[in-house]
């Protein structure tokens, strides 16, 4: 048995210093080229991604017995619907075959290895249902301070569950999507009646995801000990926001148009697996919450993330560094609560965090707290100044883990604005 | 061409006084047979389901160029998917070969009729997202009422758009299926912690939903002009709710699991043709709504409904009349708001019209209204108290038009709840 975590391999494929994509990683996406646009099952490492599609039919996988089907499906879904008894034996055979030494296949590797700029990253995964959690207390503190009280900023259920809402997936769009800045209903002046027209309050929302991997039936519920086993893994997840359709919307029922336009994932879905040695212990929860959200073990994870905002023209701005760590209510909290009621789960449905804010300034993951609701803009290299997001702006989130000289990354989720219809 | 409206019309099948299914309405449906288990496509009249897969073997829509497969799928999506063009050719073939006087045809009615008793109906459609509205005036003034001021029962949003939120598609389930009273997170006593057990409120729901016909691409918006063509029909809709997980959870982003344990569809889709004649005025809108929101024609349908509950054991009480026809927002109004911000949507997309209540309190449409909060129980017929649902209880959900002696009518959406797991 292959260890694929083991900070001691290396590949033959050449890996740059501080790539996200070393062997360790070996996420799973779906990508195409434009000499064959059929799109298919693809890992990556370093700055090429290796088709999957075509070492299968190399017999690489053979005895894997894995339909040659789910390699030339256009989203992961069916892949992961194998359960992971073989995701994993298919993730174990990709770091035995890439790894230094395996000389024989690194001679047919023109078969299977493109350069990642020669190629197109769809979009990884037919999202089922999606849920948008609320789960950073820093977040959900910030908001509460600018919308509600400042001395009573989180309101009486936010330490006792994990509070999250459903969200639209057919709007989920893969890294690169243009996202259109969106028309809408919002009421500037209370004194006046609501407008309609292009949001002025655009902004990003900074979330990583997790992917449902095996599902469940109606009536069934999830303890946080199993919820792991239901969870495939995660993605960079950028919940673009128009803060003035939804602060008119939202009340009584929650978001739904200053959300729906658009959603952009990133394209690679790193296994739990390869996040395994990033685990670290989630913040105290204080009040004890109820048995059934209790857990054992560590379930956050150390993954730094960041939000650089490049103008049409111009340098970029990093304008966040927050970390997934610092989540309140950690992944297995959240499907245990999701599954509490019976609510059934699909393969491919998407569970996103909410915004991930850290306490400091530096680490809000929206300009909403960023800006502080637009009183305090940041000023860009070319100095112009962001209350919320321009358009020809484009927003780019990144994240990534580090330990013991291993680096596993989630590469990108891009997206830039144009000016509404 | 046939009018399968017409009121002269009549079908070589038998079709009960009272009928819900003449040859006026012709929906669609999934069914399967003890002898047959694979699902297949069907229409409706009087007792009997009419096999379509059948009808499609024995060529009796060869020039309709429909694929074969459309017939025997799962679900009605790739029905739907067709475009109204053919939908309706296939209706009218059946029209005209269900008329009287087509002895031809009923000959072969051996191969296709099947009684209504002998099949069991499935979920129609596969659901990609579930969008549920909030267009009952008299609803929303009822839970304003109960949950916050009398005199200001309205929240300021109301009257300018059609509120709605994103619903669970994944535990959208067939009627007959039974239902399972969730666990979840409450508060009872807001100077207690808050407990985990059975809901002790739970509640059904009186809805309408119209299943959308045709795609949109993202960025794409849609008028109220343009609106029916993107709907294919309509189905009753229970939309069950624990009222006191709902309460507790559902501040500030809506309610998530106090709805997604289980929402009950009826199993025919009446198209939007099959209505027509049934078409009536809105409510006035005043104030006036904003241009994209305006409307001209009459986009409201005057659709009768009630509401039974049958206890375990002894007589069912009707404990609701209502009508489709109160609603303030239009299904057209609520299509144009959805897509108003590029919200794509693909066919087989549900929009639910939220609780429909009208004035008098027989027509309130769930039993939060009717018992108003559980302050005036309902009596049963066996002497009993419901002020929410009871273990045992069936809920059953009936809907029909009627006009010039035709009825058109949808069945019924039922579900009995069992004791929580």
């Amino acid at each position: 048995m292959i260890d694929a975590n083991n900070p001691a391999l290396e590949s033959w494929v050449e890996v740059p210093e501080n790539s996200d994509f070393p062997i360790q990683n070996l996420p799973f996406g779906i990508f195409r080229t434009p000499t064959n646009p059929a799109p298919r099952m693809c890992t990556r490492i370093g700055d090429f991604v290796v088709d999957l599609a075509v070492m299968n039919y190399l017999s690489l996988f053979e005895d894997l017995e894995i339909d040659n089907d789910v390699f030339t499906a256009s989203y992961l879904n069916d892949f992961i619907q194998l359960g992971k008894t073989k995701t994993r034996a298919l993730r174990n055979r990709l770091s035995n075959l890439l790894q230094k030494g395996n000389e024989e296949i690194s001679n047919l590797s023109w078969h299977f290895l493109h350069p990642i700029d020669k190629v197109e990253m769809l979009l990884p995964i037919k999202v089922g249902d999606y849920t948008d959690f609320y789960s950073s207390i820093e977040h959900a503190t910030n908001v509460g301070c600018l919308f509600r009280d400042p001395e009573n900023a989180l309101l009486p259920n936010w330490k006792h569950l994990p509070v999250g809402y459903h969200g639209r997936a057919s709007s989920i769009v893969a890294s690169g999507t243009p996202i259109t800045r969106p028309n809408g209903q919002t009421r500037p002046n209370s004194e006046e009646p609501p407008v309609f027209g292009p949001s002025k309050l655009l902004d990003f929302e900074l979330e990583m995801a997790f992917i449902v991997g095996r599902e469940t039936k109606l009536g069934q519920s999830v303890s946080t000990t199993e919820a792991e086993d239901y969870i495939f893994g995660m993605l960079l997840f950028n919940d673009w926001s128009a803060r003035d359709i939804q602060s008119w919307e939202y009340v009584p029922l929650g978001p739904f148009l200053g959300k729906s336009f658009a959603s952009t994932v990133s394209p690679w879905i790193v296994t739990l697996d390869a996040l395994d040695p990033f685990r670290v212990e989630g913040p105290v929860q204080d009040p004890a919450v109820l048995p059934y959200l209790q857990y054992e073990g560590k379930h956050n994870f150390d993954i730094a993330l960041e939000v650089e905002i490049k103008p049409e023209k111009g340098a970029g701005k990093v304008v966040s560094q927050s970390n997934f760590k610092f989540l309140y209510w950690n992944i297995c909290q959240q499907l245990a609560h999701h599954t509490s009621n019976g609510c059934n789960l699909n393969v491919g449905d998407l569970c996103a965090s909410g915004t991930i804010s850290g306490k400091d300034v530096n680490s809000y993951g929206s300009m909403l707290e960023i800006t502080w609701r637009g009183t305090k803009p940041v000023q860009m290299p070319d100095g112009s100044l962001r209350k919320f997001l321009h358009d020809g702006d484009t927003v780019i989130m990144r994240g990534h883990c580090a330990k013991n000289g291993v680096r596993i990354g989630f590469g990108e989720a891009v997206g830039t604005i144009l000016a509404a219809h």
